[in-house]
């Protein structure tokens, strides 16, 4: 099955493609929109999309994306984000004077850049790159040997690397949550959990009375995150996951959050990750 | 007065400082730790830094910057986003072949990339740079007469730059929230909002409860805002701003948030930007 991710093949998109669809075959896109494009055009069967880091936070664009297309979430998955010092076969950690990767990669392995001279009395250098699996793409198209990218295990698995060092990151609590996505509205026999984005009437207290559909219903939501409305500065859209799937309760919950908020659009019905 | 910002001067955050704090003598700073770090050692007496942007959405970092430091909210601003096309004197439109900003900001100005071919046939290239006044900075040290950068007019004015076109920015919507922050907890006579975060403890419908403790009090909510906590995954902080300064309503309210919340801090007590 063809699956599309933005970035690079080996980037951690693909890894996490590769969990959630048996035998995946990723198309890399260049960046999130063209995903998106990749479904309505039939390229792409199915899309696998990052939607928060559990250190940087939700990835806005993806929320975004999801709102504006027709697409529906069929599943989820947690990826643990472990970074690797990647460089091409033969080359030592002696010899490396420069490290490239994506800036938040790098800013997630100071601890790294700290403790490593690798070369007597002098830092390794951290240098910005467009996307982590790049840096590796890139270090081997050039045969660079004195270069070394830091990216995930697929990526030194994709461009024939050779992983020099693994861990380099300064938090292990570091996980990505991931969406898999396509334009089929199927919902799964086991699913228990519901994404929904909703916006609120100008009134007072409306999201207190937009939480209140589930807090009646005992209904608990394992996150909330509002986002900005484009074009309406200082307004926000709210999107919510709850611990429920397509019971009675869950429907008279959505009913009744329809009286109260002015849009609502449910973005998938699936199991949720363990 | 001396006032930190993050970003090079010229930067948006020079143009907030100075409407902000009259006659602002801005101190720029490479790094937000290195803004936070600069009150914390007294090299400054303010920090103007921003917190949302209304296309892009929060500031992480900063939110997580004024849980963890000891600073206090004293204003807010809002920011009218002015992408403006800057060149070295003398240097005409058509001789641009390139143009240098932060990626937000050429993201931003899509249309302009796509209408304006200054060079008969040939469009010019968007080349992603580390800042935006970085940019006019970089090309007036180099000399530089086929390339522009994309950033405010403060930045024109601090490099001897000149303004080749402005109103680049797509969407005219475009605004960003700053705050002025400094070590003291001090309230102005006429601080009508409060800006806090908290954490839930793991119950039933706990953000609910967080919520009803102004909702039954009629307090009004302008903005709530999740961020993950850091070492511990799929747990999250809530940022909230509620339209009330010190009245006795206010008070009791933050008495029954901490029965419900595991935490609470108040970040500042100040007059809402009109």
């Amino acid at each position: 099955m063809k699956v599309a991710i933005q970035g690079e093949r080996g980037a951690f998109s693909h890894q996490a493609a590769l969990q959630l669809v048996r035998g995946a075959d990723v198309l890399a896109c260049a960046t999130s929109v063209q995903v998106f494009d990749a479904l309505d055009s039939r390229r792409a069967a199915a899309a696998v999309i990052p939607v928060e880091n559990t250190l940087a936070g939700p990835v806005g664009e993806h929320l975004d994306l999801l709102l504006e297309r027709d697409v529906f979430i069929h599943a989820e998955m947690r990826l643990r984000i472990a970074h690797n010092l990647i460089a091409a076969p033969g080359v030592k950690l002696k010899d490396i004077r420069q490290v490239l990767s994506h800036p938040v990669a790098l800013d997630q392995c100071r601890n790294f850049f700290r403790k490593h001279h690798f070369r007597k009395n002098r830092g390794v250098a951290a240098v910005p790159f467009y996307d982590t699996a790049g840096s590796v793409k890139h270090i081997m198209a050039q045969g660079l040997r004195d270069t070394a990218g830091i990216a995930s295990s697929q990526a030194a698995k994709e461009y024939d690397g050779k992983v020099l060092m693994s861990g380099l990151e300064d938090n292990k609590q570091n996980f990505t949550r991931f969406f898999l996505i396509d334009k089929k509205k199927k919902v799964a026999a086991r699913a228990n959990k519901t994404s929904l984005v909703f916006s609120l009437k100008n009134v007072s207290g409306a999201l207190f009375k937009a939480l209140s559909v589930f807090a009646l219903r005992d209904l608990d939501l394992s996150k909330i995150e509002s986002r900005p409305v484009r074009g309406k500065p200082w307004e926000y859209r709210f999107y919510v996951d709850v611990l429920c799937g397509e019971e009675p309760a869950m429907k008279l919950a959505l009913k009744h959050l329809e009286e109260i908020a002015g849009f609502v659009k449910v973005l998938g019905v699936y199991p949720g990750a363990k």
